[in-house]
């Protein structure tokens, strides 16, 4: 692992998150930020254990002191000129399916929170990271990957605490697209159509056959992907579903 | 004005908030908020001295104390049981334009705390005035409009602070249609395509003539048109722009 | 009736053709088209009888002859500088739901026929005539108006042959409203999201009530609506639906 | 090159279609589809003097008596039975940017013919050999990949003959991604929302810089990309662009 540059992914925990760290670690030193430090504690290490290096940092995105604190424990750790390769937003806040009328304001917020003030927290602490990497020439474009949902296109009955979030993080993707594009940093936008196999969700969708879930580290080989992608064909925006998934 | 059915503007300013509230004054007595009482206060004037009648109230529609206290203010004035048949959400947070590192936080949130925060608040505060209005059998479906703009549908550069805020509540308005339609409240998004003609953009494409702004009077028009539309035939969004805009 | 200009309706039958013909046919003379006279007969004579003026041309708008020769008649009828205030677009080919390896080219070809072909010559047929009602100053900008459904926007399995169509009538009605809107032409298009209630669909969604289906006349009023839309508030595209549709 | 599954490229010239080519003939025997013969003739040379296979068929895509012929000498080449694991549209009919009154109605033709006739023709003849690559159990996913472009998406003032053919090609590849999917055939549809490097595009842009336009060789790359992706994880759409391009 010759690079110095590091990759950062927010919103590690079962599925995507863990998998996208594991993909990006074979690469990079990855950091991996949790509000909840069991959700990085044995995954990094995992990696550490297995050839990579990985540390955790408990960090709310949503706050900003955190997420500030977060990056100087990354500087203290790599140095303060340290680049990044890659920044990756997992993170998503809890939502409510109810009544719009029965929802209260603080659940209403909660994903807004994650999603949007999460998002644009995130973005403002990895960016500087991402400009040093091109400034270091990172071997791919230094990118800068959202995830998505089918609510981030659609905004179904009783789902607004969590389709407006989701909306609002697409948004800034696709101006932060335009921004730093011409800057050498690659932002995309995943939609993820469909549910993710992950323990949480093991009984559901049997009916439909062993593949009627997204695959976790199929989407981290995805995310890669567009990693990989050099400056003059840069992917904004994918989605990802099943085969047989109904849309 | 035999109706006893109320219709509740927020955002009233120079421009489309005022001309909505006229239009719809003719019709049913109006509620006019704004943070700044200067804004409602010559407004409900006109109206009150018209033959009309319009009261106003300073509100901050990101603030939930404060929407509830118009919603207690509302009800004392017109009954407990009064019903709306119309709710606009014409507020605007406002927005700097400029690279997205330099943003400060509170400036980002600026707009979000309007149009996702507000656009919530306000919906939760009158959709219960506009369902009684279904039960009192309004004249034409009780109706919630949502003003949009071109950063609902487009994300630009440097844009993001602006339509992070506006892509959610386009996105609260559209799972509002979904849920609050088949109950007979008309939820209606229109993407506002322009400028607007007022006082402020008077100089503003003087060089395309006379009409390449869109005339907030027309807006209101075309408000009041979703309003009348049947159960049969509801219109979720429209865009509005002068022909000779480029899009 | 003073207005010289005259409106001209394709794709008229049972439903949203008559009904917007008979309202147009409240203030300009119109011309019906449609490929057999059995659809447009009795709509000319209910017109003509109860004092308005309306000539029936069968028309196969995917054939330019055949467009042709209707734009040969108007001009005899109505002399060869007539301008138009409007003309709609509301023919649609048959198509069929099945399994895309079972379909025939004749039978994919055919909506595609009626609606890009058609929809193309049709504009150009109508054009020249609407820019006319732009010269002779009439009162409404003259209005080209395309009738769209969901297959406009989304293209589900089974139904690509109606789809494809439904799509290029759109591209076409976009890049017509970008190019002829500063010429003073509106140029709209309308997806009509769900059954409309005519005698073919009488016995359909009755479990949903008698407001589940789209009102043809409610239509007729939205497309005069748009017609009426002055330049500096040009909508290009609505949606319709009834208010207990799913979507 | 054990596999005995075939890919199918149409529109092979310059560009897209010979990176294309190229980058399958190193998995499979390429099938080269153009109407002039001198668009394929050296490319099959090169894959076959380098240790692949390639047949180059003169190929209509807009006319079925042709493409059935290439059918008839495709399963004659490789036998009856032979399964597709990847068939690739990127014809695209000649376009004229002109005001609309003036296009011809052939002109207007040309980009439907190719574009959605020939897309609807080319989905007919490869998908038979699609599912048959399921069946045969092909390493990844049987791909039927459908080039878009800009105006794929947005159809602007005089460029309504290229984008309705565009739009009438994204529907058909969204209808078969629904229907084929759950069959195991993967649709994609890639939005090349930028100018391609090739000899005739040599001059363009070049104020931009040498990373200003798309790279023919990567975007063979993201389609390969597209192919490998396993049935959890099927993307529908992609966008691609140079870093640097407006948008």
């Amino acid at each position: 692992m010759a690079s110095k540059l590091i990759a950062i992914v927010a919103g590690v925990g079962a599925g995507t998150g863990a998998s996208v760290a594991r993909k990006f670690a074979a690469a990079y030193p990855v950091v991996l930020l949790a509000r909840n430090p069991e959700n990085f504690k044995s995954l990094a290490e995992e990696i550490n254990s297995s050839g990579g290096k990985a540390i955790g940092i408990s960090t709310d995105v949503s706050d900003s002191k955190s997420v500030q604190n977060a990056v100087e424990i990354i500087k203290k750790e790599f140095g303060p000129d340290v680049g990044a390769a890659a920044a990756i937003f997992n993170a998503s806040g809890g939502f409510q399916r109810k009544p719009f009328l029965e929802l209260s304001e603080d659940s209403f917020m909660q994903s807004l929170a994650v999603s949007a003030t999460g998002g644009f927290l995130f973005s403002q602490a990895t960016l500087p990271f991402l400009l040093k990497g091109v400034q270091q020439k990172s071997q791919h474009p230094p990118s800068l990957i959202f995830t998505g949902a089918t609510a981030s296109v659609k905004s179904n009955a009783q789902m607004s605490s969590f389709s407006t979030g989701k909306w609002a993080l697409r948004a800034l993707s696709q101006s932060l697209a335009r921004e730093f594009g011409p800057k050498g940093v690659h932002v995309s936008h995943a939609i993820i159509d469909g549910v993710i196999d992950i323990s949480r969700t093991r009984e559901w969708l049997k009916e439909l056959g062993p593949e009627a879930k997204l695959n976790a580290d199929g989407i981290a080989n995805d995310y890669w992907y567009l990693h990989t992608q050099p400056v003059t064909n840069f992917t904004w925006e994918l989605d990802l579903r099943p085969a047989v998934e109904k849309w």
